[in-house]
């Protein structure tokens, strides 16, 4: 080797890099796993990939990577490695927190967990879901106490950490705290001034082979890159693969298409951010994207601030006439009523932009609480049921299968990542805030049907900067300041009221 | 670690075990590639698949290994654990015969002459051809000789060894000798008598949808189990995956469905082999399939043996006209003709089964003089011209394109490989041999449509017993005796005159 300045910097940057391509093969291997591979695959396809697993965390927990960073931090590093060096602490630190067992036990107690809530879904079994969830949430507090004991952070925040670097429960509950004052009044306003406008309503069925097709023009319109990504099916749509070549899902429901499009244009939202990122880091942690509420905050200034403006919407009009057929639905203003519809309803996933917080507060409230010991599993349905109706005026008492028990996360043990969700959609809301500052005619443009000052914006501000900067930094220097939840608020007053 | 009889043998299986696990991640990242990968992904693809290559080849030639397979023979092995000895001894000796520098320089020279070759094929372009192929053959011949060194063998076996464990030159002469006496004059009669015999063309187009259709049921005729594997589309078929899923590939032409068909039906028999070999040693050396020649024995099995044989054809018939609606072409009688018609071609992969030895006899003796130093890259054509001309009776003469330009196999550098084919052919009908002299009824049998008994024969006898033993010993397990070209000789004279 040359010798360099930055012996114990470039030692590392070498071992990312290594990682990175293997965690290709990974990444490969598990979007495969979930849109092609046949049945019998998966008993070899989960030894392969655990092995790989294993691998890749004997490389990230290595000793000799904790002592190249203390020594590289004394290097005379240039801004983008010392902000490289910055995440390749994060992630030696949040690699070597845990002891391997508890990784272990975690990972057996989540997917047995997952896998009985399968079954236990359907079966609206809350009581047989909570033999198993016990063990999740033991392990969960257990590797929260670990991670707060070595970051300093309070047990949820340090969940929290993994998946939001730099935020706390402190700004949450207040961010939170501002919207549950104002939301269930803002609900309320919205239906009732939407139930003097009646949507029509698209009628099917919608074949499968044209909804593809639907779901290919607007991923081009959106600016996917087909060269560098693709989009296949699977039971749950995600976005995967590698930055270099993004591979989303979708699936299809030929009773309705809605489902699919909104989905397919949230997933590309994830995809450009991906399709983005800075070429040049590509393999070392600072190229990547920078957190999940930003993530986030990609997928729903697509799907949310952009799919419901009637700019996008009137482009969308034709191509829908054009897959399907023409229909009284699919006029550009019935179809950006139906678009824009606000439904009080049980399921998240299913919620539209206005009543998708109330959601994520009611899980909030109840996942803090449960990480912190005040709460155990058995108390949720009830705090369930009144936050259901205090902030959605919904009755939800004894129907756990569209409860606490429809979402994965917690089976799964992802505690931490359901405010990312609202706060990406507060950092959406900011950025269009940002842009419109900056273009004053921006509206004027996407109302023209031209999308790029959007995508120009945030590949500049967004995508680009990766993981160059903290999350407030890389808010400030895109918007001038650090997340304000008045633009979410002022968004959806002026679009809904 | 529990202490164990074989301690040495069980590190030995630990550790190719992993290997098994990171090589399912190295197969489907392969077949991904080349069936569904978009083009701008390629060079993160190939920067990861050579970082894990790096990797096996790291954990393959690890000095410990040799030590232990050293201590491994004197622990008290049974005959299967000897049998996986003797494969990882093999193995072990083949990955750390060649220097890393080697190996390096023979990938650059190989993947720069194959880059050449697409251009220089189209063009006709043999002495632009002669410069990046001379490198090849230059480095082609320092492995054989250090192949050669450690093993004993000569320079051209050293090569072929790496395909086909145990067979020799001399052995191949034998065969090829033989061959040669009679092929020409068979030739000859099979094609007047055919002249006598015209076809009916089948007329297109044929719908790749269909054509996509027809080959999945063909595949399902076949027993090829779509719940441990997927058929695809890529720009050169091949079967790839892993055994517990295999990813075979074909391509579709709406001009003409016949070589997409023929095509998925000899992948199929490769297909088969592998999801059939023994579940209880995946990931052992002992579990690969048992050489080159044997895998074509299993994929000329189908292609020629049974795709040929009236019992197949009058099940596929009605599948055709099923897909592609009926057509005279596609009644029992004429389609057998039109699959058995023999004729004098310039291309090897479209070669039929009485001429394809022809081809495969030039390529043999030129590879094998060019290995041993006995002529160099210029000699290739006037040989090739010599060959086909006595052999089949063309004149190839200043058509490199259809010549010696037609095959990757000598720009990739993959000396000893050629031969396979046809000792695979041979092995094919000595199978059939066996199976009619244990089954009087066999042909009966698959006249009546009953495919069974020739599946039932080749799992019991050949893809079960993976790499157990050697290939003279399997085949004397399965037949009675070693290869024996008799068989393929009467097998030709008994379909075709």
């Amino acid at each position: 080797m040359i010798p360099t300045a930055t012996p114990a910097y470039d030692e590392l940057a070498a071992t990312y890099a290594r990682m990175h391509h293997l965690g290709h093969l990974y990444a490969m291997a598990s979007w495969d796993r979930a849109a092609l591979m046949p049945p019998a695959g998966n008993e070899a396809r989960t030894a392969a990939l655990a092995e790989m697993s294993a691998l890749l965390h004997r490389m990230r927990t290595d000793p000799a990577l904790g002592e190249r960073v203390a020594r590289a931090h004394q290097e005379p590093l240039d801004d983008l490695q010392r902000a490289n060096l910055r995440e390749i602490r994060r992630d030696w630190h949040a690699a070597t927190a845990l002891p391997e067992s508890l990784v272990q036990r975690r990972e057996i107690a989540a997917s047995r967990c997952e896998h009985a809530w399968r079954t236990l879904r359907p079966a609206n079994d809350w009581a047989g879901f909570l033999g198993p969830f016990r063990e999740v949430v033991a392990l969960a507090r257990e590797e929260a106490a670990l991670l707060a004991e070595q970051s300093g952070l309070c047990r949820y925040d340090a969940l929290m950490d993994r998946f939001e670097p730099g935020m706390t429960s402190a700004t949450v509950d207040r961010l939170f705290g501002d919207l549950r004052q104002w939301l269930p009044a803002l609900i309320d306003r919205v239906v009732a001034k939407q139930a003097a406008e009646p949507v029509v309503e698209p009628r099917g069925p919608f074949p499968v082979d044209a909804q593809k097709r639907l779901g290919e023009r607007v991923m081009r319109l959106l600016g996917f890159d087909f060269a560098a990504g693709r989009l296949d099916v699977s039971a749950h749509p995600f976005c995967g693969g590698v930055p270099e070549d993004v591979r989303m899902t979708t699936r299809y429901d030929e009773r309705e298409f809605l489902s699919a499009l909104m989905g397919t244009i949230h997933e590309t939202g994830h995809g450009r951010y991906e399709q983005n990122l800075p070429r040049g880091w590509l393999g070392q942690p600072v190229s990547l994207a920078r957190s999940a509420a930003i993530h986030e905050s990609q997928s729903l200034a697509f799907e949310m601030q952009l799919a419901g403006h009637p700019g996008f919407v009137a482009r969308l009009a034709p191509l829908l006439a054009d897959v399907f057929g023409a229909q009284p639905a699919f006029e550009p203003e019935r179809l950006l009523r139906l678009l824009t519809r606000v439904r009080r309803g049980l399921i998240r996933v299913d919620a539209d932009e206005v009543t998708y917080p109330a959601h994520v507060i009611v899980r909030y409230g109840i996942e803090r609480a449960l990480i912190e010991g005040e709460i155990e599993p058995e108390d949720i349905p009830a705090l369930w049921d009144a936050g259901m109706a205090e902030l959605l005026g919904v009755d939800t008492r004894g129907n756990f299968r569209d409860g606490p028990l429809q979402d994965v996360h917690w089976a799964e043990g992802l505690f931490g990542y359901f405010p990312c969700y609202t706060l990406g959609a507060m950092y959406a809301a900011q950025w269009f805030a940002a842009m419109r500052a900056a273009m004053p005619d921006l509206d004027a443009r996407i109302g023209a049907g031209d999308l790029t000052p959007v995508f120009d914006w945030l590949r500049e501000h967004i995508w680009t900067q990766a993981s160059r900067w903290t999350t407030d930094e890389l808010a400030r220097r895109a918007s001038g300041q650090v997340l304000d939840p008045a633009h979410f608020r002022a968004h959806l007053e002026s679009r809904y009221l």
